[in-house]
C-alpha cells in the first residue's frame, strides 16, 4: 500500500462493525462466511472447529505471539495487516523455524468499516501466500465504540524447526561478527512522520517486510547461525543489548558500519530521536562466526535487495554491555532506553 | 476469587501502566523481570527469545487463539485472567486435544493499576498449574488512556493429540446422544446482573471453569467420542446449530433435560434473555454413540461434582436445523441469534 492511499475505502460499502459482529451469532457467522473465509480459506479453516488439528512433519517447532497496536492503521511501506504478520513470521524466522501456521486474532472498535478489514485481511493474505503460511484459527471480538481504536490484532503462530542448530542469544560467542540486514530506522521514523504531520519530498517507507527467505537462504546455504534478532520495539540498541545480557558477553559495534538514510535521519533530527532506538520491521541482526560473516552478508544482500553489512564482534571484554565507536571515533555505551520514546509503533 | 473482592487493590502499591511499558525498553524489561518471570518462570519462558523453541512428544496437534475482552474485568466465580486460560485450554480439549503450551498476549491501557495486572496474571498461573500448561511466550502493548478498557488478552494454545479418534462436528452420527456437562447461564448471567446492577440474596457465580479434566477422564475411560464443543458465545443453541450445519444432521433436544438454576432464570427473566442462548465458560456437549451415553454423563458428574445429563440426539430428520421439545410438549426450532444479545461477555 504507497503513501498516496493511506486508508483506502471502498465507495460502494459504508457497511460499519457492530457489537453483535463479536456475539457469536448469525453477524459473527456472516463475518466468517463473507469475510475472512472467501479471503483464507483453507482445509484447516475451513472445519470451523474450535482449534485447528495439524499434522506435523517434525516434532521442534517454534511459537511465538505479539499482538498489534500501531497507529496509524494504514501507513507508506504498510499496514497493521501486514506489520501483525510479518512481525510473526519474522519472530518464528529468528527462532531459525520455518512459519507455517498462524492464528489470528481481531478486537474490533464498533464502528470500524468492514471494508477497511477487508484490505487489511488481504495484506495478510499477500505475506502469507508469499511465505507459504496458513492462517489456521482465529477468533473475533468487537468492543464499545471509544473502548479500542479500530482494530487490534494478535497472531501467533507456529514455525518448524529442520536444523540442527540451537539459534539463540546463548549461542553466540566471543570473535563472532554481527551482519545487519540493511539500513535501521525506516518503520518507526515512518510512522512518527505520519503521526506528527512531517512532510517530505523525498517519501519515506517502513522497511516492514517477511525476513523468512533470507533466513531460509541462510540456513540452505548452510551459514552456521548461532543467533539472529529482528529489530522492533527499541531498535538495534535494544536487540543488541538482549544479546549482550542474555550470553553475558560484550558486543562491540562502529557507527560508521550501521547505514542511515537521508530521510530516516532528518526525521529523527527533527523529532530528537536516535535512529539506534528507532523500531525496524525488517531487519535483522545475524550473530556468525567470522569465517561465515562475509558470506552471510553477501546472502542477505542477494536475497533482499538491500545492502547487508558486517557491524561489529561479540568480545570477552565489557559483559552484558554494548559499546559503539562513534563516527568521531569516541568510544560509547548503548544502554537501553527506558521505553517512553515510541509508543504503539507496531 | 469470590463476589466480596470483585477488584482487588493492593494498598501498598499504586503503580500504574505508562506508555512506555509497551516500548521494548528498559519499562518492558521491568515488567518482565519484576511481574512475568516471578509469576511464570520456566524453561522456555526464562530464555526471552523472540519465540518458545519446543521438542513435542508427538506430531498431532490442536492449535487455537481467542481474545478476552470481558467487562467487568473481575466478577463472582472468575476473572479476565482465568477466563483468557481456560477458554483456550477448552477450544484445545473440545479437539480431544491435552494443552501444554500457552502463549500470552497483553494489550494494557495507560493507567491500569500494575497490582491489578499482577492478580488477573496469578489467576493465569493458578488454572496453568492445575491443567499442566506452561505459558511459553508471551507480549504487551501498551494504548493510550482512551484507546482500550484496562487490559485485554489474547491466548494461544498448542494441544497434543495422543488418541486416533477424529473429534469435530463432521465426526457426529445419526442416533448419537447429546451428553451436556451441567446447568446452564451461569457465566453470561452473572456478567450481565454485575454490569445491570442486579443483585441477589444468594450470590451467582460464574461457571468459568477448565474442561481438559473431564475430557481427559472421558478418553481415558476409553469413551468413543464424536463431538465435543463448549458453550461460550451464543450458548447452548448456537453450538448445537454449530454442531447441525457442519454435520448437515438434525439436533433434536428435550428442554425438560435442560437445568437452568433459579439464579439463572431469575436474571434472565429479568433482562428478557433466554438461557439457552445465554455463555456459558465451563460448560460443554459431549456428542457419543447411545451405547456411551450414560457412562459418560457419569464420568463428568463424577469428575467435576456437576450433574451431567443426556438433553437429546442427533436425527436424519430436519438436517441442518435444532429443534427443541419445550415443557409444554411443542417443538420450537432454535435459530441462531443475530448476536447482538451479549456483547463483552468474554
Amino acid at each position: 500500500m504507497g503513501f498516496e492511499c493511506p486508508a483506502p475505502i471502498n465507495s460502494r460499502s459504508s457497511e460499519k462493525i457492530r457489537l453483535g459482529h463479536g456475539g457469536g451469532g448469525r453477524l459473527t457467522n456472516n463475518l466468517i462466511e463473507n469475510v475472512f473465509k472467501p479471503i483464507f480459506s483453507n482445509e484447516y479453516l475451513d472445519k470451523l472447529h474450535d482449534g485447528a488439528v495439524i499434522d506435523l512433519p517434525v516434532n521442534r517447532i517454534a511459537f511465538s505471539t505479539d499482538s498489534y497496536v500501531v497507529s496509524p492503521i494504514f501507513f507508506p511501506g504498510g499496514d497493521i495487516g501486514k506489520l501483525s504478520i510479518t512481525g510473526t513470521i519474522n519472530d518464528l524466522a529468528m527462532c531459525g523455524a520455518k512459519p507455517l501456521f498462524i492464528s489470528l486474532a481481531l478486537i474490533l472498535e464498533e464502528g470500524f468499516e468492514i471494508e477497511n478489514l477487508k484490505n487489511i485481511l488481504v495484506s495478510i493474505k499477500l505475506v502469507a501466500d508469499k511465505v507459504g503460511v496458513k492462517v489456521v484459527t482465529g477468533d473475533t471480538k468487537v468492543v464499545n465504540k471509544g473502548k479500542g481504536d479500530g482494530i487490534y490484532i494478535n497472531t501467533s503462530g507456529i514455525g518448524i524447526i529442520e536444523h540442527n542448530m540451537n539459534i539463540c542469544p546463548q549461542s553466540v560467542k566471543p570473535g563472532d561478527l554481527i551482519v545487519l540486514s540493511g539500513d535501521i530506522g525506516r518503520h518507526g521514523a515512518t510512522i512518527l512522520s505520519l503521526r506528527e504531520g512531517i512532510d517530505f519530498e523525498v517519501s519515506l517507507e517502513s522497511d516492514c517486510n517477511e525476513l523468512w527467505t533470507p533466513v531460509e537462504a541462510l540456513i540452505n546455504e548452510g551459514i552456521e547461525i548461532h543467533c539472529l534478532r529482528d529489530l522492533t520495539r527499541g531498535g538495534l540498541t535494544s536487540a543488541l543489548n538482549e544479546i549482550a545480557k542474555s550470553s553475558n558477553l560484550g558486543v562491540f559495534i562502529e557507527e560508521e558500519n550501521v547505514p542511515v538514510i537521508e530521510e530516516v535521519k532528518a526525521v529523527c533530527e527533527v523529532l530528537g530521536l536516535d535512529p539506534l532506538y528507532v523500531a525496524n520491521e525488517g531487519r535483522f541482526i545475524a550473530v556468525v562466526p567470522e569465517k561465515f560473516a562475509n558470506k552471510t552478508a553477501e546472502i542477505i544482500s542477494n536475497v533482499t535487495g538491500v545492502n547487508s553489512s558486517i557491524i561489529g564482534r561479540i568480545q570477552e571484554e565489557n559483559k552484558g554491555k554494548v559499546l559503539m565507536k562513534s563516527l568521531i571515533g569516541s568510544v560509547r555505551l548503548l544502554d537501553m532506553i527506558s521505553g517512553e520514546q515510541l509508543p504503539r509503533i507496531c
